[in-house]
């Protein structure tokens, strides 16, 4: 095990009614900019019972609305003005992971002179942040509880993350029956995300990590088991509660430190198609899979069978045949279990041609620790989930 | 699920060296109380590191020394003494889950204007404490990232939990290595404990947290993974590293909250036996076999065959033996594999009329949740156990 710090400092208020916490902002100051995006928490009532909350707790509501599925800059930058001009004191998001990445930059932002995607390109520039608080309504990207977020640029054609210590949220609500609206295909694209993260942790070189590896099991095992009732009946309460909690878990220290993990799949699908209409959750069910069949390997078998045999409960001793079920098992979850897509055509890419340029936008360090991976490698493994 | 609220402000600084942290206590003001227990951390090396890192960070040092393995009020007392009359601005203890408890309340007391038993007996007078950080030395109570402390009081001959957000340490520092030289029966024992308090987290009625449930089954793994190499090959880094960060864990909140679980076993062995000559966690390993038996019903063999299959590895479908199997096993690892004491009488405890001072002293909170149990079930299992 890698020597780490572990330092979760959200406070996280969790289930039903937990939305009452929202009076605590007052201990922070009188001036929030609440951010959320489209319409959708006005029509299923959150907006209003959270302006209701901040009202009666003296709390001065400031808005910025419309923040897009993938954050913009623009829009990063507009919350920024906003916060400088108003005297904010503090941010509230209240939406999915995107617009809590926005948030963060914004709360960043105001306390950074230069321009905010400088921020983005080198997170080593923040330094300080108002205070940020959010009430989540997609268990998926974990943002409610770590400290990263994703910016793009589309005048660049650029999406990269940024991360800081003061980018964690200060307190989050998750109250999983927000989640209840959430339709059955971006149930299953948050889930997708959540056990992508899941997947990055757990897939490392570290064997001494012992403690890591069987709480990231303990997480997959959850999201196998949780995942597909949810879409099925979206009022469930018991599978969208394990869903949310695992989505935090995933991302939020307690299985990454120590292992010391480079991400692959994740960082690819997401700074590689930031011109794509589909979100990164869309790419990952497909590039998984065909990532987990080209690093399999006589030095990797083993790890994935101890995949096989504590996630799926798959039997056998011999190792090449539960390696093989375990990856298969993987990508019918996926595509016939959580009904993802299975191939890059089915995301829009349609031509061999868009890996030069996805390959070109992959980051440095998103080859993989597990595995070291060349741009070759990764363009077979395109080619192989085409 | 039931809802909850989870904060864990500990920062822990995990692995080889991280002592080199303390020098952050600087931040916090001038005035450290240095607590520890009796000369090991001298005779090992480890005072001399951490007072040299003080010094040079410009702090100064005063002491609180011979903290009793299960730490006395009078010595409580002391150090609010102490910390009142040198105008103490933080507390360190160096040493084990008794030291840090120690420091606990000494750090409430010296906020608090009455006697420090008061906070002992009466929780929700803990309001404020000075910061509190600790550096381990034995991987076993948890009380390094947790919000409880155990005090005894000879002269009542009672000993109580006591708890309070402000509690929770500020900054821990886990070196694995420290523990390199705790005794084999030591090392033991306190897998016993952090093995008792997974237990305890574990078995609820409640089916609706999966996620901690699971969490609990990857904690209970790793211990029995690296709870028997530890005491045969002392200074191996992987089993010390796994069952150090796996203690932490087991009461840090994260597979407790959700459950709502009420103590039991861990509860009677703590406040029944404060004249005993044995620390609670040499009484668990015997309580614990005999409560399981004692629950075990139609109600709740699901749960234990659960248990079976997810923690020990047994396949098979019907419930009832795997049933048994998992309790047999429970018992074996703990008297076989980890050589802990079998039976009451093995502990001191020769005679049925040691029960009903037990009995007596036995909290009213502490008839477990699982499955409520009166009196007359509680001294069945002592009778089961003798």
């Amino acid at each position: 095990m890698y020597n780490f710090t572990f330092h979760v400092p959200t406070t996280i208020h969790f289930g039903k009614g937990q939305i009452s916490h929202l009076a605590d902002l007052a201990g922070y100051g009188k001036k929030v900019l609440l951010c959320y995006g489209g319409g959708s928490i006005k029509r299923n009532g959150i907006y209003d019972q959270a302006t209701k909350i901040l009202s009666d707790a003296g709390l001065e509501i400031f808005e910025l609305s419309g923040i897009e599925p993938n954050p913009r800059i623009q829009t990063v930058r507009h919350g920024v003005e906003l916060c400088r001009k108003e005297s904010i004191d503090m941010v509230l998001a209240i939406g999915d992971g995107s617009t809590i990445d926005c948030v963060k930059v914004v709360a960043a932002g105001a306390k950074y002179d230069g321009d905010a995607w400088d921020l983005v390109i080198h997170p080593e520039l923040i330094k300080d942040a108002l205070p940020i608080f959010s009430a989540l309504t997609l268990a998926a990207t974990g943002s409610e509880m770590d400290a990263f977020a994703v910016i793009l640029d589309m005048t660049k054609n650029e999406k990269w993350d940024t991360a800081g210590e003061c980018l964690k949220p200060t307190m989050s609500v998750l109250d999983p029956t927000y989640t209840f609206s959430v339709p059955a295909r971006q149930t299953a694209a948050g889930m997708t995300d959540m056990m992508s993260h899941a997947f990055e942790n757990y897939f490392s070189m570290d064997d001494g990590a012992y403690v890591q590896k069987r709480m990231a099991e303990a997480l997959l095992k959850t999201m196998i088991h949780s995942g597909p009732i949810a879409p099925e009946k979206p009022d469930d309460y018991d599978a969208r509660v394990n869903l949310m909690w695992s989505a935090s878990h995933t991302i939020n220290s307690l299985v990454g430190e120590g292992c010391a993990p480079v991400w692959s799949c994740t960082r690819w699908s997401m700074s590689s198609l930031p011109s794509m209409t589909s979100p990164t959750a869309r790419a990952l069910p497909i590039l998984t899979p065909a990532w987990m069949e080209h690093v399999l390997s006589e030095k990797t078998e083993k790890q994935f069978a101890i995949y096989g045999r504590n996630v799926w409960g798959l039997t056998g001793t011999d190792d090449a045949p539960v390696t093989r079920e375990a990856i298969a098992r993987t990508r019918q979850f996926f595509t016939e279990t959580m009904h993802m897509p299975a191939t890059l055509h089915e995301v829009g890419i349609t031509d061999e041609k868009h890996f030069d340029v996805m390959i070109q936008k992959a980051a440095d360090g998103s080859k993989g620790s597990f595995v070291p991976l060349t741009k070759e490698d990764i363009v077979e493994i395109y080619r192989a989930a085409k």
